[in-house]
This record gives structure tokens, C-alpha cells and sequence, in this order.
């Protein structure tokens, strides 16, 4: 059981791999935002890659969840703040969500075997399936407009650690090994290791520290949402 | 003055700067080869991404190195293996080159103001030269076939450590933030830090030990190949 870590979608075809349960990672904020829905009742998702099929889903009358540097776009009911899903009016519903980063990459892995989605959220939960599955994984970083981000990398790493050291899991390329490397250093302080770090610096402007906070926080959301057909449902 | 990395060419587009100067990275061991080449004596070297290339200037006389998976091409004078370019021989020649990654990285630089040709055998020049040009910097990792490779990102990561603390630089990106990291981690032992990475067990296959520990050396072969039209030359 090989581990791979994909750092941009752009990357992706490099990695491809059929027999890989592909994890795809947006920790600031589209796949711990996911993941919180799903804790919080939502039944399906149906993440789309463009504003215009986000306003196709909205003008079917579905809840429509939009995101693009940071902020809800115009016209729309959510962004990809993970507290726009703590409430009882998403309780029992579909929704779609196009995210700046987020769905690309899950649009990137479409051709994969499995997609779950990955935050620091559920983090012992997907760490439990995937050493029971005994399956080649690939972590697909959502990064920042196709370049290398931290706090996605260091999500990859943070399990990889694991499943290498405690389930005989093998790190099978130079960014796994980096993952882990970054993820050992930075792990009992993840908030200040990536105070420096261009993601956190962007939302900060946004004035979005509680987002980070929350997201950075391990295993609030046991859930684990998953890729069937066009939609996310819980696995 | 900020200073990016770019980890794979590939997402070379995603990184032009026109007011940067460009360092290209192949430890193992292209740009490692080019330096020791100008340390010894060549005096230009022509970059090109193809065999076929590398057979045309074969044909018109030039001594003419071309390496696909760490293997000297057959038909080929030189691999890129530096103990190749230190001898007479190669002394007041103009050599044609091509390697699995390094030129490849250089071929997609083409459009920068300026590109250097860096490695550990340069290290400390190369930081010399760059402080005093006080412009942004972009290092492209050669990798391994676009993917992600350690020792180039470990020797982007040394660089810019000087750079951002001694010189007043910034690190502009989380790639730049991730290879400091990674640096300080290896520095004291960068031989067994590689220990595990993809590129360092693929050399060790063909029994390059004697290779990657010269590669891994500071300092040897204080000189600046820098590319000048379609030419590497003496900075």
C-alpha cells in the first residue's frame, strides 16, 4: 500500500493510479466546509467546477453554495466558510458548491476509483478507513490556483505519518516524505506554524481567524464525505 | 525582492516573472555535471531538450553529453555524471547537453531576463550573486519527470534561507516556506536525510553513491554557468 501526495490538480495525470483511493484536501476552506455539512445533516452535495453550472443548480431551486478568492459570490446562499453549515436550515438538504480550489480538485480526480474528502476535521476517520480498505492512497492538495500550499500538504502529511508508522503503509514519492517531514515539525502548533503561510495570510485579510482556527482543529466532524456518481454523499 | 519556488517546470507558467532571475536546480545531477563542467574548463555548454537535438550537434563535431534515466544515451560522449567533466579533455570545449529533467527545466525558462545554473557545488556564489542584483528570485526544481523531487527543493530551501534572513529577501510563497523548512531539518546531514527519497534509490541502483555524495558538497566549484542566448556560459 503505497501513499502518494499530488500537491496541485494540475498535477494530477502525473499520478493517476487506479487501484489509489484518491483523498482530496482544501483544509482553508472547501473540504473541511464539506465536511462540517455533512456533520450537520446535509444529505448530498454535487460539487460543480463553474459559477454558471452553480446558477444552473440555483435556478432549479437547489441551495447553492459559491466561492471565489475567499468570498461568497454575488447572488448566492453560502460561501466555503465551514460555520455557514452549523445551522439547521442545510438539516436534510442537497447542495451544490463551486469553490476557488476545492472542487477543482475534486473535478481533477473524476477518473479515480474513490474520492473521499479529507480535513483536519475527520482526520482519525479517514485514517481509519483507509488502513482498512489496505489500499494504495493519493492525496490530492487542492494548493492555491494550482500552486503548492501548507496547510493541504501538511493534512497529507499528518496521515501518511500515521498510516506509514503504525499500518505499514510505504511513502512512495520525494512529496509524501516532505509532507511528513512538515507535518512533524509543525503538528503541536499547526495555527503558528502556518502563520507565515500565503493561504492564512490571505484570509486573514478577509478577517477569517475563527475559519482558521476551526479548521485547524482535528476530528471535530467524525463524517467522511464521498464521491458516488456527481455527488458527495456520507460514506 | 521575493523569492518563489517552482518544484516541477511543468508549473513553470504558473511562476514567470519577467523582473526575476531564474535558478535552475538539478542536484542529481545535471546542474551539479554543468558546474563541475565550467569548473574544469568547458567553455559553453548548449542546453537541449532532445536526443535528436543532441544527435544533430553530434553530427556537426561537438563533444556531446545526453542522459535518459540516469544512463548515458548510447552513442553519446557524457552522461551527466560530473566525475565525466573532470578531466582534460573537456577543457576549452563547447559540449552539447540533454538529461531526463534539467534541461527540460531550463528549456522551460527560456522567456526569464536572467538564468543561472545552480547547485551545492556553487551554493555560496550563487547566494553572492544574488544579493548583490537585489532582484526577485524564482528557483525551478528540476524534479523528476514534473514531479516533486527533495534535494532540489532542500538546495532552493538553503538558498533562500540566507537570502530571507541575512539579506532582507522575502519568501513569498508557501513553496519557499516549505524548502526552508525542509532545509533546516537536513542540513546538518543532507546525505541521510535523501536517505529515503525516489531520486537518491534510483541512483543508488546504478551504484552512484561516488555521484551523490559529490553533488551533496558545498562549494566546490565556486563558478556561475549563466545562459546566455542559446548558450550556457560563464557568469
Amino acid at each position: 500500500m503505497n501513499i502518494e501526495v499530488c500537491y496541485t490538480p494540475q498535477a494530477y495525470s502525473l499520478f493517476h493510479n487506479p487501484n489509489s483511493i484518491v483523498v482530496v484536501i482544501d483544509i482553508l476552506r472547501a473540504t473541511s466546509a464539506i465536511t462540517t455539512a455533512f456533520y450537520n445533516g446535509v444529505v448530498k452535495m454535487i460539487p460543480v467546477a463553474t459559477i454558471e453550472e452553480a446558477k444552473a443548480y440555483k435556478e432549479q431551486g437547489y441551495l447553492v453554495a459559491a466561492e471565489r478568492n475567499g468570498e461568497i459570490v454575488e447572488g448566492f446562499d453560502l460561501g466555503n466558510s465551514p460555520f455557514g453549515y452549523m445551522n439547521t436550515k442545510v438539516k436534510g438538504k442537497t447542495i451544490a458548491i463551486t469553490t476557488t480550489n476545492g472542487t477543482q480538485a475534486i473535478e481533477a480526480a473524476r477518473e479515480a476509483q474513490k474520492i473521499l474528502i479529507g480535513s483536519f476535521l475527520n482526520m482519525d476517520v479517514i485514517i481509519d478507513y483507509l488502513r482498512k480498505e489496505k489500499k494504495d492512497v493519493l492525496f490530492i492538495c487542492a494548493g492555491w490556483k494550482n500552486k503548492f500550499n501548507l496547510e493541504d500538504t501538511l493534512f497529507a502529511g499528518a496521515i501518511a505519518h500515521d498510516l506509514v508508522y503504525k499500518y505499514d503503509f510505504t511513502s512512495g514519492c520525494d512529496s509524501t516524505i516532505a509532507a511528513m517531514h512538515l507535518y512533524k515539525i509543525a503538528k503541536h502548533d499547526l495555527y503558528g506554524f502556518l502563520k507565515d503561510s500565503s493561504h492564512r495570510q490571505r484570509l486573514a485579510k478577509l478577517d477569517l481567524e475563527r475559519d482558521i482556527k476551526y479548521c485547524l482543529t482535528p476530528n471535530q466532524c467524525p463524517v467522511i464525505p464521498m464521491m458516488e456518481g456527481k455527488y458527495l454523499v456520507k460514506a
